[in-house]
């Protein structure tokens, strides 16, 4: 690490981490370089300094300044800086997260290390956070936050604004259109625009302002219902209760956005074998490797058995030497055809568009799409064939094989993400490995097989 | 289409979009119906209806209605509906949409029926939708809304309170917790929160209440740097303004985070072969088979590129058949290995964790992991051939490959993305097929230039 703690003369060349890491090790002035940083940059300057690093300038910071850094650092990066740090240092940083996010940190972190933290709270806010971090991601309560206002029906307009004056430093970051109104046992009675408030005298109780029955979702309702109840009534926000009605916080539009996102990303990362949430390549190599080997040595297994198909047919492979060249085209190619299904089935899901029973629609749908599609392909490498070999029958063994292999191919891409989903598993980890093993050793038959069949037409 | 318009007796059986038909075709009960489904069950049932029927519901509908429910539809089907209304009708509902949803659909329409339902709007707001038609989708312009409060800093609270109440209806939807303030030229000097004014006296000049210097963006900002504006200051919407400072819109927090989600869908769908945008199964089908095939035809191209090295070794796999079991496992698992590498660098760079100049730090750490799970996987896929054939120079042969492979497909992986970024491709897209291709190459040489090699041992 000497290169990045020794100062340099040319300040032109330096990084913007190595005038960070000189600013921390000084200790002063770290803040005011960060905020002269653009956001992508300060990202970039603390995810390239040396872990002890990282852990002394969030200490050296103020708490609320550490806390606005550590909400622009990805969760995986949050989180082991958090271990780093000294328990209380951590609470300190962690009281001033918004709600939602000191539950994330907090469920993410060892049990050991998140109890250490807690007890540093106040046990009224170590309680919220607990329950918080108990909810899970992809429900309604794993999206709330526990920072909204509310206020008993028999309250007045008069009495709002008194606790507006009186909180405004408390609710400054507060997201707030909207008031809610409960009753004695907090439950959800109305909602109130707090500029409808602007239009009304002091004296007025803010039961005649509120509109009644307002929406409200539960607090273990899916992230998929949360989403398309956001898209069906044009709103910001939505409150959220448990099953006695009661209030207990609100998703912001924003919010059940970015976990949209979060999740879209996951499925691209599950499908393309990075298992167990992110990596990012300031993780330790053991880790990466480990992570990465998962996906990997599951894969190989799945290869070998596949090719082991190719093994039963040596004598045909012996005699008819240039097929060996269209095995791995023929498995490539249904693997690029399965997927494209997998990617269309994983969206209609997401959508709404299919449900996880309809196999008989989604497979009528994919089998004529692969029909046309193996044609094509088939007559193609049929051709390809045929010209190669100058043997008419050849091109028709692997034109057969990567017509029928692609119609394999799309039902098994278009019906796996229904049946997993159906019963409750990843599509988009899933899916890949299934569909790539069944179709190689599909299309290893069908090669081989059609060409054992026709052998002496072949040699 | 029968089935679905004949009226059935027994209603328990019915799909929801049997009964919206029967609805539409008595020509009343439509909307009702529609409002008692939940939010994924109206999209489902839309989407199965035929085409003259999804037109003959829109134009029942009265236009706020038909925009409500317009705006529930992903924008590929919405775009399709639109394009079957009569300019009429269809800029009917338009003119209920907010203004970057009528932006987004216009912008997807032909230039024809672009203008045909232009020409049917009030000409101020066909100019503004056609200002915001002309942003791209990931850029600030292209996120905005029009919809914003916006006064001179001459205005008093009192003015503003007055305006509210007389344009409470206009502002009905708008996401309204701040307004803007403007100098004569409509140039950007202040903003304020909207609840501030609750604590302010009716006389007070809103010059005294707003934020001088507030944040902006502008029109042209990429949305990465309005994503990392809104990490960096934690806020829930931002002003854009043009070249000369002059507000123009304001993106909120739920549109910029949703567009991020459209682009991790793409992404994920571009890296499954999915191009053009996205693929619903209502579509027709020579329409999706032409899209699926624009893929498949180039990646076939580049498999028969691949393939013709292994046809360079014929005789080499003739004497040693056993090789062709492990040309599509080396093939295969290398694609495995090179796509995480991939997966980590479009994270990594859409973070902001690595810069695309930065060619050499993704190598080293790519390479890293690579020789680690080459090596594990070229030991194993090494035993199992020594065992299967009594060979260890079979196991050494198809192991190296293994091994040497492995550390080319993390490199391209880890480093084609950044190169793609750098030239402003989409990595997503482009990454799979030109990694494919290369290390189907390299394996097959690799696994079959060794054996050449070491050929008499092989025997």
């Amino acid at each position: 690490m000497a290169d990045i703690s020794e100062g340099s003369t040319s300040s032109e060349s330096r990084a913007p981490w190595e005038e960070l890491a000189e600013l921390i090790q000084r200790g002063k002035g770290a803040r005011r370089f960060l905020s002269t940083l653009p956001g992508s940059e300060t990202v970039l300057a603390i995810s390239r300094l040396p872990e002890h690093m990282q852990t002394q300038l969030f200490t050296q910071l103020r708490p609320d300044d550490a806390a606005d850094l550590m909400e622009q650092l990805p969760d995986v990066a949050a989180v082991e800086i958090v271990e780093h740090l000294q328990p209380d240092a951590a609470a300190r940083i962690i009281h001033e997260l918004p709600s939602d996010e000191q539950a994330d940190l907090i469920g993410e972190l060892d049990a050991e290390d998140a109890e250490a933290i807690l007890a540093q709270l106040e046990p009224q806010e170590a309680g919220d956070v607990r329950t918080l971090a108990a909810y899970e991601d992809d429900e309604a309560g794993g999206l709330m936050v526990t920072e909204f206002l509310a206020y008993r029906e028999s309250a007045t307009v008069g009495d709002l604004i008194e606790d507006l004056r009186n909180n405004r430093d408390i609710y400054a970051d507060y997201d707030v259109q909207y008031a809610y109104v409960i009753d004695k046992a907090r439950r959800l009675i109305g909602v109130m625009r707090i500029r409808d408030l602007l239009l009304s005298k002091p004296g007025v109780a803010i039961r005649e302002l509120m509109i009644r029955d307002p929406f409200f979702v539960e607090d273990h309702t899916p992230i998929d219902e949360v989403a398309s109840f956001f898209e069906e009534h044009d709103i910001v926000g939505v409150p959220v209760v448990d099953a006695e009605r009661r209030l207990l916080g609100v998703v912001h539009g924003a919010a059940l956005e970015a976990a949209m996102t979060e999740r879209s990303d996951n499925d691209y990362r599950s499908a393309q074998g990075i298992v167990g949430g992110e990596e990012l390549r300031t993780m330790p190599l053991m880790l990466r490797s480990r992570r990465r080997l998962s996906w990997l040595s599951l894969n190989i297994v799945l290869n070998i058995v596949a090719a082991s198909v190719i093994s039963a047919f040596e004598s045909t492979l012996q005699a008819v030497i240039a097929l060996a060249v269209f095995l791995p085209i023929i498995s490539d190619m249904s693997g690029c055809s399965g997927n494209q299904a997998v990617a269309v089935s994983i969206r209609e899901l997401s959508l709404g568009y299919v449900r996880p029973a309809e196999v008989l629609r989604v497979w009528t749908k994919e089998i004529c799409v692969g029909a046309l599609n193996g044609a094509v392909l088939g007559a193609l490498i049929a051709v390809v064939a045929w010209l190669w070999k100058g043997n008419a029958i050849l091109g028709l063994v692997v034109g057969v094989a990567m017509l029928v292999n692609t119609m394999v191919a799309v039902s098994i891409g278009g019906l796996v993400p229904l049946v997993l989903k159906r019963f409750g598993k990843d599509p988009a980890l899933a899916s890949g490995p299934i569909l790539t093993t069944v179709t190689d050793m599909c299309g290893f038959f069908l090669v081989l097989g059609l060409a054992a069949s026709l052998i002496e037409h072949l040699r």
